[in-house]
């Protein structure tokens, strides 16, 4: 016992360990596959190149963010270095690891992802489904094992260099969050750009299909699956699993969970367990020639989410003592707080595909609505993205409800840990996605054979469902994390409460209210402009050179990848200013109970938007893919022009403002958590 | 001062009076209008019977619900009439006057709005644009008056009725909330659903103009335009005008401001004034011969507002003791507080005009968005209705914070009623904008010269801005409201605090938050179903009508009105069960902290949603406008397919589901005053 005790965070960094170690045999796995021939190897290049290009640009801008940041952390713990409870400036240090932690995985995860692509398309062509499933999925594997990884081994170091000093290690997590932002609100307006451009001039305009390489922007949507769905949801969910983690610890410390402190080490050793859970459950994805990948993919979910629940029973039994806090909460307490967390985190993901799926009644009903035209359309979308957010409200409050009476604040916290303790798997399943859908792009611009597109196509029908799960996981986990790191800042704020019937507070949660709304107007704008930018350079491109249309000359796609890079991270510098300085201000000037205010304010309409956002957008998609499926008159339809319609409203709601709002919530908590010692 | 102190509710009674006396004379001088010649007469008692058949059929369903809550009321009265607190069955009484005084407002309103429009044609027929708009807004005046009179008429004889009782006179505020539930939510889907039915077969598949006699839905569209502007507009304003005043009286009684009870007088004294300085405004809207209704009608507002400013001061200088609660606020921090809510008001209607008027930035752009067809349209309209947000919640956190800074509790009571002091004339402008849109339509369908149509054509743009202008004061006011009344539940529970780090309040938020998003998505589809039917028999009526087509037989205009009229009552029954039902659970199971968590929670996501689907669609319909005005290419223009898209996506936006979110956060906080006996 002594042993787990004093080791905790070596067991962490050790299990983070065995993470890149697994990471490194995935990768493996994957560069040993043949990317085929000449054309496809050359696509694929291009993709690699203009997804590293993304990412250096993006860099340079963050490391101008990060040094910044670090600076005023430094100049502010200076500056309130006298008061006994100040800001340690020694915080930047866990800050700028936390910040290189989420790049490096983010930059491993898209190095693989962005190789694994042509190879999954070549495996389909030579050895069939089950092969391509395995090279996709262990590609989509790399970037899981790198966030854990580098999460648990980055969190496991900070601890052992600062050890029982909870508040400097807390930068650890604002690091991760300031990449989060980059990665999706800088990621997702890159996307969106892209693949509007690409449609709108290609698709619609210039008449060529999806996925041609005569589109200039061709290879600029293909980065921008990867900037999306791999390095952005990554670097949010890298931020939750850090972030709910760091809150646990936080809170196992000043509520003094154990004579020991053994409730600052159940964390950490749920989330080592976590990883040899996911680690195992990567095993279980395989599947035979036609077989539903889906299946797969879900095989491997339930075994790491039962060896989870199996290893937290062990741990809560065997590690925390059997009553805590003058006995009000037990051991099966804290367990059952886990368990919570991780039934909730997979409701949310199955009411997602019910509202986002094909295959149920809320998108048939809003492809009906299409026959109708494109107002009912929006309508329908609308209200079923509302009607949407009431069954994960239900599960979230049955969550917190159930962790709370069972184990406090802490069992709240717990929940988060146990929610993302698979996230290794998650990520995995999640990353898989864009690398199909990558696979079938390069498929379709290589020419292969139709049967390899068949193989293609059906490993990225099941991306698409996970893509919305993952979404729908990611909004959950953002709202138990930021709750979790909420329950933190009020008792490192040391305020008595936080109430309601005080105005100030009021106002904060009014100000808090608006902001996801103004932060969204803010995204969706910028998707709005910078696609505007990237269709000009498109017409451009067919205009002036010759011979691209009759595929004799090749386009240009650096520049148009170029385009979105830039547009993308100008356009995020108002988003990211709003986020980071409302809450500053608002502690500074209103203090900190009207900030607390402002923080649940923004918890409770941003994960309400982003839930709404995410869905409609994800149903709409579906919608269009029901009617090409055949129904309501098919392609070409009137039907299909307004779900086309419906889809491309969508976009920016389920790709940039909905995925983003995530951050928004938990990087201004975070945000508060660290600088709470000047607003008191 | 002895006199004044012992007659308050006396003197408010007696203003009531002088109110409704003054509408007496305008009704005279609206009825002593020739309403022209046979065939604008006919149509005229069309919409007069429609409107008159919509309200019967109203007053049977809620007389089926006012008579049922009555008996949950004594029910549970009895039941809990054991204890010292508990709720008396005698709230009964109140709440069955204050229903029958907004059934009677509305009555009353209604009938004289749908006389003045053939009224209002045939005066610019024949007098021209001063007398036109002399008699419309003489036709709304009723319904200001109508509203304010009988709203402080009512609560003066229920405050002498139950002297020192403010438990039991709260009822009256819950009966008025009762009706504007169906005045707003039901009058909301009725309008839209005529509205939808008239357009979409009318103009778009037969092809003929707006406000053709061939359609066979274009009464039930006019009666709609009154349903939704004059009834559901004065039903909430009249929320909004009796619990502002309501609760400012329970907090001046809870909190003794004031030796002798002052605190509790002041409101109904200012109340009083309001009802003066909205008589003598009306005086002030007149114009010449060509010249803008808007200068008139807003001569009459700020006249209104100077004076109850004055009054104001006046009354809380000679009523109030100098300072009050230990010298903690003075008098004339009430008059800020007072004087803080009525430019919050006009600020707020100011803000919304920038947003959704055709000659500022934000419709411009959405116009220009048209271009690129109507995705973008959607996306710029959405972006455009969070974006103003902002504004108005930071102009609400304003005059919540110089309340509270200069009065207290009792100071944000105190801006409510200063926001609502003006509602006479308030009322009157909104609803002068249906009449003037009525008579255009009758012009039109009575073939008047084409002179005509263009004075009510310039008295109905000004009706556009005046409708949006109104919607963002009934947001801005429900807010207040709301936040007053909630402060009032919170003194009646007696909790010490309803603290947010409290993880039961926290799913109270989240639960509360979640309401308006499933309320707007319950009204909005309802709108779609209530359409499908309207559509359904419109189709009908031009297959199966021989001659209809070619004018020689006459539509069946009643059917039209009796199927929007079911629809509507039918489709209430859903959204009316969750307002009612939801806050008594929480309350009942989770107690009275979650519940005020809860009512929170749907006040601050209510007000976003509630300002940016108002905003939204109001801007849609602008931007149509504007490029129908000539820009982008005009009528016909793929530009203008594209805007009318985004138009019908914001007919139920800003028509029916944004209003009835004003509705939802002031009925569950009512609810919950009247209730907390249960809860405790």
């Amino acid at each position: 016992m002594d042993f787990i005790m004093n080791s905790a965070p070596i067991i962490g960094a050790g299990a983070g360990i065995l993470a890149l170690l697994f990471a490194v045999v995935l990768s493996k796995r994957v560069t040993a596959v043949q990317p085929g021939n000449e054309r496809m190897v050359e696509i694929m290049e291009s993709i690699h190149t203009g997804a590293m290009a993304f990412l250096g640009r993006q860099y340079k801008t963050l490391a101008i963010f990060v040094v910044g940041m670090a600076a005023v952390i430094v100049a502010c713990g200076y500056f309130v270095g006298g008061m006994e409870s100040g800001l340690n400036p020694k915080t930047a240090i866990p800050f700028l690891m936390g910040a290189l932690c989420s790049v490096l995985a983010g930059n491993i995860g898209m190095r693989i992802a962005t190789k694994a692509n042509a190879r999954t398309a070549n495996a389909a062509m030579e050895s069939g489904m089950n092969k391509a499933l395995n090279v996709a999925f262990s590609g989509g594997a790399v970037m899981g094992m790198s966030v854990v990884g580098l999460g648990l081994l980055g969190l496991g170091v900070a601890i052992t260099l600062f050890p029982g000093q909870p508040d400097i290690v807390n930068g650890f997590s604002l690091g991760a969050s300031s990449v989060a932002l980059f990665g999706r609100v800088g990621g997702g307006i890159y996307t969106k750009a892209a693949d509007v451009g690409a449609d709108l001039v290609g698709k619609v305009e210039a008449g060529i299909p999806e996925d041609d390489p005569r589109n200039p922007a061709v290879i600029a949507d293909n980065v921008g699956d990867n900037v999306g769905d791999v390095a952005g949801m990554g670097s949010d969910l890298f931020e939750s699993y850090v972030g709910s983690i760091i809150s646990a610890i936080a809170l196992g410390a000043s509520l003094s969970i154990g004579a020991n402190g053994e409730g600052v080490i159940v964390p950490l050793l749920l989330a080592a367990w976590g990883i040899v859970a996911s680690i195992i459950g990567t095993f279980f994805v395989r599947t035979g020639e036609g077989k539903n990948a889906q299946k797969a993919l879900d095989a491997g979910t339930y075994v790491s989410t039962i060896l989870s629940i199996a290893g937290t029973f062990v741990i809560c039994k065997y590690v925390l003592p059997e009553t805590f806090l003058d006995g009000r909460y037990t051991n099966t307490g804290v367990f059952i707080a886990s368990v919570a967390g991780l039934i909730a985190g997979t409701l949310i993901g199955k009411i997602t595909e019910y509202y986002t799926s094909g295959d149920y009644k809320p998108v048939k009903e809003i492809a009906a609505s299409c026959e109708t035209g494109t107002a009912t359309n929006v309508i329908s979308g609308i209200a079923t993205g509302m009607t949407s957010t009431a069954m994960p409200i239900v599960v979230i409050c049955c969550g917190i409800g159930a962790a709370y009476y069972f184990a406090g604040l802490y069992g709240i916290a717990i929940a988060a840990v146990g929610m993302l303790s698979t996230t290794g798997i998650v990520v995995a399943v999640d990353a898989y996605g864009p690398i199909s859908d990558n696979a079938g792009g390069i498929a379709e611009m290589a020419g292969l054979d139709h049967s390899v597109r068949e193989i293609t196509d059906s490993l990225d029908a099941v991306g698409n469902t996970t893509a919305a799960i993952g979404k729908g996981f990611a909004i959950g986990s953002a709202a138990l994390t930021a709750l979790a790191l909420f329950s933190a800042y009020t008792q490192a704020a040391g305020v008595e409460s936080i109430d309601i019937m005080n105005p100030m507070v009021v106002i904060g949660l009014f100000i808090g209210g608006m902001l996801p709304f103004l932060f969204s107007a803010m995204t969706m704008s910028a998707v709005g402009r910078s696609a505007s930018h990237m269709i000009t350079e498109v017409r451009r491109q067919f205009r002036e050179i010759p011979g691209l249309m009759e595929g004799t000359a090749k386009p240009d796609y650096a520049r148009c990848v170029d385009i979105s890079t830039t547009a993308a991270l100008n356009e995020m510098i108002m988003p990211a200013v709003l986020a980071v300085a409302v809450p500053l201000f608002v502690g500074l000037v209103l203090g900190a109970e009207a900030l607390g205010g402002l923080l649940s304010g923004a918890l409770v309409t941003g994960v309400l938007l982003a839930i709404m956002m995410s869905n409609a957008g994800g149903a709409w998609d579906n919608a269009k893919k029901y009617i090409e499926g055949g129904h309501h008159g098919g392609k070409g339809s009137d039907a299909h022009a307004a779900a086309v319609n419906g889809d491309t409203v969508g976009d920016p709601f389920k790709d940039t403002s909905g995925p983003s709002i995530n951050i928004l919530i938990k990087l201004m908590t975070i945000i508060s958590l660290v600088f709470v010692p000047l607003f008191l």
